[in-house]
């Protein structure tokens, strides 16, 4: 299909199109005679992943460019491409972290250690999870790594069943696309019903006061 | 204190300060006879929080604004400032929903009822919740509400036991601004853990072939 049916089909403009496709979010379309680029259906599945991500998920070019990038990148194995998605998601920290955060880090990395969870060296979640601990702190939140062993169980029999139902996928490329779909659409429902549940407790507060 | 030892204290830069001041982040301090402003140790938790908000949890400057103008608003009550807190973090539909997502919210508001959750009318949050159902869905995810409650089980006892630990500070600001740091970061370190919860499952299903 031409890039006006491609538009058409998926909802984006024209212009938006172009963009990613400078912004190397899209890969280009086959050449024609007529020296057209001609899309595919991966085209119409590509741009509205990329729609929901950034306007439903809430992220932004650059992060989906970056975990994009390991969709593209077939000879890593699929393990690995599901790890550059989420490495993709968070940055590693630029330069030294201050004293409070490595303290937090030193203690992520044991809590990890304790529930058995294997994570790259180089993943950038874990330094993550310790600026927001050490940011807690700060503002006097007594907050322990343990804290988060209840939600850790939860997530983990979630987590086992999102890989499992991506790893399923006939292709390659859908896999990765579903891991990272339901990575970013997931954890922002689980903002929202937290955020619920907030609200809803501070109502039975009052109510059962 | 002057601007230069607010600055100092704070770790903010006296530019960004100048912009928070005209964005109506920060109220401005006390005029003094020689016509320049002073500043309390109001001001300096004030910034931090409001950095807090941005670069670790990644809050836009008009979700901060929000979000800050319940903290300051007294005449409402301790609930309806959470509520305020909560509802600034997300926004509202501004036009009609397409009819996968009205047909969601439908299931949000059944899920909620069931669940004994009291949400405000004019809460954004199961609109939001309903949209990132709809996408999933829209991408052949086969998602149901009550997918969601063991999740909503866990944070349901959590969230109680931060609307307590903020209700308990010494007063009305202190207790606002610790609801809405303790919803933004505890949110991403949730969603941090969900990664790292992901990456091992994977991890596990490799090594358990």
């Amino acid at each position: 299909m031409r890039v006006s049916e491609l538009s058409q089909r998926s909802g984006v403009s024209i212009a938006s199109i172009k963009y990613y496709l400078r912004e190397g979010l899209l890969v280009g379309g086959a050449q024609t005679a007529t020296n057209q680029a001609v899309y595919s259906e991966h085209h119409v599945r590509r741009l509205r992943l990329i729609r929901s991500l950034i306007d439903i998920g809430g992220l932004s070019i650059s992060h989906v460019r970056a975990t994009l990038a390991a969709v593209e990148d077939d000879s890593t194995s699929i393990h690995d491409a599901f790890g550059a998605v989420m490495h993709g998601l968070d940055q590693l920290p630029d330069e030294d972290e201050p004293v409070e955060v490595k303290t937090a880090y030193g203690e992520v990395q044991t809590w990890l250690a304790d529930r058995d969870w294997n994570i790259e060296p180089n993943a950038p979640a874990p330094h993550r999870l310790a600026e927001l601990v050490a940011t807690l702190r700060r503002f006097d939140f007594p907050i322990m790594l343990t804290d988060f062993d209840a939600a850790a169980d939860t997530v983990e029999r979630t987590a086992k069943a999102q890989v499992e139902y991506a790893r399923a996928m006939p292709d390659r490329t859908a896999a990765v696309e579903t891991m990272l779909l339901g990575t970013v659409i997931l954890e922002r429902a689980l903002a929202e019903i937290r955020r619920l549940a907030l609200e809803a407790a501070s109502f039975r507060i009052d109510r059962d006061k």
